[in-house]
């Protein structure tokens, strides 16, 4: 099985591929530790929906995402895989600009089911949103 | 009160502001029905997760705008706003490529709650995710 | 495998046994079909908080039996069996008097994980209630 | 408004009753604080379903009851009334004997959403259950 620092390393560089949806987003990985993860958002115009708020489903993307990467930080991702079985966000406060930081962090990693949650903040520190999701872990073939 | 086609014309507007998140994911409304919508996702490789999997985060967005759609025509736009309390998705499979179809409907409209949920489809017609959400609505000032 | 009777006789009989939660909150199968269950509450003053409202528990069990007892009818139950992974559940109207209905359904049953959905009515046939469960699958030792 | 004191006394009673759901399942307040509760369910027969664990929806009634007892804490009840909107659980451990305890908190109290959690455990201090959910407060009339 892989080090720590070279599956911190693969966990950020598959999020830093520029062709795929982080990317898209601007999402960031900040910090790995084991079982956590930060993930940062800069809000630009492109994130907003007509109203000028960050779209949900932004944030519902970061909030995904820095769960799915505290999961990465306890998987062997060379044998296992993991994919979203679903997830669950409450919306607490609008964002409008500044960075949203989002703090991922594993409940409880099975077997075959993980469940994680984040904690999404704006740049004054207020929680924004909070989420949960449940993931099914797979042996690659 | 607006008459509904004219409810229905700014609806489809708001949604097609190249600025906003709708266009950065290329989400648009196809259909407006009384309480319903039927939103489009033509996937795009900016939409894949690491894997070359559509992100669940782009689904969940997908999602979230077609029931705030299908809210939007139930509501005077020009009194009322709607904000998400919440959403919840389940993946039921993995989408890869083609169109992806988001039917959202309104279950309930009260007079400050309303819940909605979505059927996502790929474009084989199987359903790839199921979403809830609840928003309120607030009487403009 | 048994044959579909014996499996629906198997699915009532083990929710009829006086001693279990079933019971205790009165919840009885009123009818089953493939990936289809419906289930019954007659409300009592027992299921009442004190604004005199049934509690959302009562109906959360409610749902929850009712979407695993469609699943049960999908399953071999002497080789499989299911644990609830989650469940959500959006309260739509109180509760106070009568007969409530839960009708179970599922959504997708794959190898491993299980989606599925219930409706709560009231005697009266409005919605009242309206859950998302997923479970997890597991093939007996 | 009452004070602090007659306030928690005045959950305690509501939740005390004998005639209610509380008093069916066995939960009882353990411990009130600002935005904080700690609820019990001493584990008795007639919370198992068929398969000898404690139903799901037992466990949901408990986390349900742990944080509207802790919004209660934050709430004029004189003058404000709550109602749960929805209300999300994912289980993580099964549960078949002992004392349940159920600490539930509110994230967030606005003028007319709130949204709270509830971590629960079993007798060993694991974590068997997390929830969340959101409630609508409404002026009394």
């Amino acid at each position: 099985m892989e080090d720590l620092d070279s599956r911190y390393e693969r966990i950020i560089r598959l999020r830093s591929d520029p062709s795929t949806f982080y990317a898209l987003l601007g999402m960031r990985v900040e910090k790995l530790e084991e079982g956590r993860s930060c993930m940062a958002l800069p809000v630009e115009k492109k994130h907003l929906n007509a109203g000028g708020v960050v779209h949900g489903g932004a944030l519902a993307s970061l909030a995904d995402a820095s769960i799915a990467a505290a999961l990465a930080t306890l998987m062997d991702l060379q044998r296992e895989s993991m994919i979203t079985v679903e997830m669950k966000i409450n919306y607490l406060a609008p964002v409008r600009e500044g960075l949203v930081r989002a703090e991922g962090e594993v409940i409880q990693k099975g077997k075959s089911i993980a469940v994680g949650e984040a904690c999404l903040y704006d740049a004054g520190g207020r929680m924004v949103a909070k989420a949960t999701a449940t993931f099914m872990i797979r042996q690659r073939a």
